[in-house]
């Protein structure tokens, strides 16, 4: 291959989840030269879903006025419980997957080498090698969505754990209070400050009586309600929206505090579309509110950051995950 | 030095914290030989511990009938933030302690070389070296003493993070409930399970003109309570404590599972005081609720276990740090 072909040659990285799959095309330098966007339709089944994700990959690489054949390798974040080297989806609640031979399939149909690695783990290599230049030795990534996820980068390195699961932050409890039986009452991160726990909140309250502006643009069920309304909502001084976006707030800088105590990163970076969408309004209650719930000297010279990548950490991390896996190989 | 005087070449463990000095003597193989205990009196002042702590040492290796210079090397665990290439104890708030070149000033009393660590995560690598055989790639020790504390070892290492304070789980909140003022009032575990937190339920409840055997045991105002006490009064099925210690195990269990969910550790340790004295009654229950709060396909062979190494764990892994710390030198 001529050199003036090599400089031709780009990375892909795809994002999918329950709702949406999303492809990128990325030069060896990791910037983004178009990307596309397709409905995941998972109740279709595995088999179709890997069709889409061929499709979007096109799409993406057509966009780009490119070939497949200039695709040096494909980088996927799959949610649920993933082997990197098995290149299988072990467990994907989401889509209804169960060991599901995600690299064997895409490549059969790509033609292209494919790696995987679990979404959270994906997002947070992107905000990782991407925004902070790879710097900081120890960093959280978490991301705020329908539902919550984390992934950690221990020692320069991706930490996945014994199960390679690690990260499943949205499960752990954050308010547990036994009642006079013993039996606890437990809420976890994910019952509290998702786009899930949210909406939910808003709705038992208009439910409850409570006035907000957003029945008089969306109607009294509150059909369609999207992040995007919340922050329209904000604007308008509206105190449902306000009182549980700061309550959603509090409860992730508590989170932020309990990672920094027990894991003392150098970096807590925020994402998903919950931060992208409220930011302005959440970042500041998270840092305040994780400061005073840090143990004394544990927390210096500790960033709590919101990711820049927003939508696009998936599939900026996941074209890493391919520039890494393909690094000193040449189609 | 002759082969026959290497043989009787030792390693010396030291545990101290705000309340007690352990020094323990050991093989190259790390079986214990003999020990010794002194009060801190960390009232007195740095200099005076650090006097007490080669006393403990002195002590420790004449019970054994052995001499200061067969001794290669000393492992120190102390409470607190701690620099172990700096050899200093950045802070140790039961001891306050600021900067103190603890290492150094040791070395100096007693001529034989100093290494140390932070007290949990010396004894987590006790645990980890000796009852796991340094099988498990990823391990948390849990500690209930006084205070709550944790270390975890990360790809076979013993993590600390960018602060190296990494571990603080008494300071983790997992009961935050927001009031409508959206202030949260927050229990952390530390407040919910450690011995001061479990104390200070039993005599409010007896404040409160709830019956125990405890009091006809030790008077009304429980002076002088112990964790044996506990266990005394569960033989005698005693339902104040019944509850109170119930509680402090559905707490821990929780607690448990938020770090399985988090880090997904192949071994959790429970060790300190408090599991020594009441593992027959904790354990069960801890891991109960640790099951009942895991995401399913978290925990799948990942052990929950209580040390068998009891109040020696921190001397065995200080011992431990002093052998890695000296293999392959000779005095």
């Amino acid at each position: 291959m001529s050199a003036n072909e090599k400089q031709k040659e780009v990375l892909v990285g795809v994002d999918f989840g329950g709702t949406k799959i999303l492809a990128g095309v990325f030069t060896p330098g990791i910037e983004l030269l178009g990307k596309s966007k397709l409905s995941t339709k998972a109740n279709r089944g595995a088999d179709a879903v890997i069709d889409r994700i061929a499709r979007c990959i096109r799409d993406a690489v057509d966009e780009c006025d490119l070939d497949l054949k200039q695709v040096k390798g494909v980088g996927i974040g799959a949610p649920g419980a993933v082997d990197p080297e098995a290149g299988k989806v072990l467990n994907g609640p989401n889509l209804g997957w169960k060991d599901v031979a995600l690299k064997k399939e895409l490549e059969k149909r790509i033609g292209v080498p494919v790696f995987l690695d679990n979404d959270c783990n994906v997002c947070t290599l992107g905000v990782y090698e991407v925004e902070l230049g790879a710097q900081p030795r120890h960093m959280i990534g978490v991301f705020l969505g329908t539902g919550i996820g984390a992934g950690m980068v221990i020692n320069g390195k991706l930490y996945s754990g014994f199960n390679r699961t690690a990260g499943e932050i949205g499960h752990m409890v954050i308010d547990a209070n036994l009642g006079e039986d013993g039996k606890p009452a437990c809420r976890t991160f994910e019952q509290l400050a998702s786009r899930t726990a949210i909406f939910k909140q808003i709705k038992d309250l208009v439910d409850a009586g409570r006035k907000t502006v957003l029945t008089e643009m969306l109607g009294k069920d509150l059909k369609n309600l999207r992040s995007g309304d919340l922050r329209k909502a904000l604007k308008k001084n509206d105190k449902l929206v306000e009182e549980v976006i700061r309550n959603a707030a509090v409860y992730t800088g508590i989170m932020v505090a309990n990672l920094v105590n027990l894991l003392n990163p150098e970096v807590v970076a925020l994402g998903g579309g919950i931060i992208e969408a409220l930011e302005g309004q959440m970042l500041p209650v998270i840092t305040d509110t994780a400061k005073q719930h840090t143990m004394p000297g544990v927390s210096k010279g500790i960033r709590i950051v919101a990711s820049k990548l927003a939508d696009d950490a998936g599939i900026t991390g996941a074209a890493t995950i391919a520039r890494r896996a393909t690094a000193g190989s040449s189609n």
